[in-house]
């Protein structure tokens, strides 16, 4: 077997005798275990995932997922107590000197009791290198992420024929994961956000019970996780005939993110197109109303690394995927956001996500 | 306002100048930051909640969630970048000694930045006392909890009629979640479990697409979260008529099942429980078939602290909250769970899930 994401990440690393994953319990399971794994089943919550120098990977798993480990391409022990996970563990690193630990994604607790297992063992955080290798996907990531792109593309053109004055924020929200999940989604890969009128300006509002009346912006915001990646999808309509002022939010949120999917491409800072369309809606009447990053890396996880934001330096690569996702939000009044998930090509983006960008009315 | 919530992490903690909940980063979010807040809204990625000696509450927050934090009953403070929070966090706690964190719930590299900025500072890790103090729940995490367990058995009961030969694993998960978000639920609480046939034989399974057949087991494992807190519920079925044998298994694991329901009440320690279940189940045909814990805690998190296992000693008290899920699986026919959440009350258990416990057949 080829080991190329090991490889990727070690490439970073320098000298090393392993790195060690260490996976926490629900919901803080390390991504970075797998990443490396590529295992779609399971939890393996307590899981080791260790990296030998050559790429190589073993996994430790408990007797609960041993089933869902042999899917993997790599030798497993198995332990059926916390006794047998200590020894196992002790007898795969006591022998090392200096190992590779997932800060990022590991939790303090887990690194406390591996510190006073193994004290004389240095711990070094490569969670940069694991973070690099992850921006840049590989064939079977994009393939992956297309997919759960296409689901929440057609989605989100589906869920305007059921939206109606008088539906429920929650009715809204099951629908979308209905309807994601009936595409072969495991499940929606963050809470969805499903908001009308004044909740639209809480950019991370979930869904609750308001019913929606004419002349309210309602706002979701969801995606799809299909075989661990994720994606994620803003799209904002009106109900009713929109306002003039309906109309200006929009078109002024649907130029910045013209503006921001214009300047992707290799090479460019992500800080510079934050910018861009940071400085382009303090130029609106919408001054100071852009209160959060214009995307974010997305992979195994929802937030999969650096945001594209005013304080993160990140130089675009082809086969980065990030959201592009610019909003403005009145409080008490409402927001809009537009968000689609784009992958950096060599010359440009690939919009990953699709669907009418007019403002619907529904 | 009484601030019973930090009162009881304090308890158990010994002398400190503050306690630090640092929210991570999707999906590691600190469930002990929300125990805390009690915010229902919002991710709050890099938040602070600062606890002080009397009790109060302080809490720092991006300006994305800004909106989501005035529900709160507590000051908050806003940062807008990462240098602004980094300021906030200096003037808020450089002034003191010792601080506790929750290693549980911390990330290691938030843990690693933190150490950076305040070299000079003692953390300790209270990780136990807020898992001591989330294990026994309040009256309002007690009433949510039963509306969230109310969901997935209702939904338990209504499933029945959607399952028929033919049907595919992910479009029965597809359908358990709309039925429990049209119940109000803000989305599953873990990724559901809809597994048919050998698949049943895996317990962390998600949901593929295999086709229902005849003589198959379907084993459906799902909860639903309501105001952040996890319901947990399996169930599992046979397509046409049960064989014996899977008769059989059914009816060994509803007696280890009631086997632990009668053994729970406060006093009793949940390794003597599980041991009760172990000894039933290896005394049968099935010995080595049962191959995880008898149950967990559950709360704001499905695996919300101590689980009822062999090697955990843990002493029930009232109102502490439980999965009973017994099963055995036999690698490439197929497994039986049952699972359902409880109460430990003053002299017994209140099982908060229902439903039938014949084999149902579909």
């Amino acid at each position: 077997m080829k080991h190329t994401r090991t490889e990727k990440i070690l490439e970073n690393c320098g000298e090393l005798d392993a790195i060690v994953f260490i996976n926490g319990t629900e919901p803080c399971l390390d991504m970075g275990f797998f990443y490396v794994t590529e295992l779609v089943e399971g939890l393996f919550e307590g899981g080791l995932a260790i990296v030998y120098p050559d790429g190589s990977l073993e996994v430790v798993t408990s007797l609960l997922e041993a089933e869902s480990a042999k899917k993997g391409d790599f030798e497993i022990s198995v332990f059926k107590t916390k006794a047998e996970r200590k020894e196992i563990t002790k007898e795969k690193i006591s022998k090392f000197k200096k190992i590779g630990i997932n800060a990022q994604g590991l939790l303090h607790k887990n690194y406390l009791d591996l510190k006073e297992l193994f004290p004389d063992i240095e711990f070094v955080d490569i969670s940069e290198s694991v973070s690099k290798a992850r921006m840049i996907k590989d064939d079977k990531e994009i393939d992956t992420l297309k997919s759960a792109c296409k689901m929440v593309s057609e989605v989100a053109e589906d869920i305007v024929d059921f939206i109606k004055e008088g539906i429920l924020e929650y009715e809204v929200a099951a629908e979308l994961s209905y309807m994601m999940q009936k595409k072969g989604a495991v499940g929606p890969s963050f809470d969805t956000i499903s908001s009308f009128g004044k909740n639209t300006a809480e950019p991370h509002y979930t869904a609750g019970d308001a019913v929606l009346k004419k002349g309210e912006f309602v706002l979701l915001d969801f995606g799809a996780k299909y075989r661990r990646y994720c994606s994620d999808i803003t799209r904002t309509f009106v109900c009713g005939g929109g306002s003039d002022k309906h109309k200006d939010m929009y078109e002024t949120i649907l130029k910045a993110q013209k503006l921001a999917l214009d300047k992707i491409k290799p090479g460019v800072n992500g800080k510079d197109v934050h910018q861009a369309v940071s400085d382009f809606i303090e130029g609106t009447k919408y001054k100071g109303l852009f209160t959060h990053s214009t995307g974010h890396s997305i992979g195994l996880s929802v937030h999969d690394g650096p945001a594209v934001t005013k304080e993160v330096d990140v130089i675009l690569e082809e086969n980065m995927v990030f959201t592009v996702e610019p909003g403005i939000y009145i409080s008490g009044y409402g927001g809009v956001r537009i968000e689609d998930d784009v992958r950096v090509t060599k010359d440009g983006v690939e919009i990953l996500t699709w669907g009418t960008k007019e403002l619907i009315e529904v």
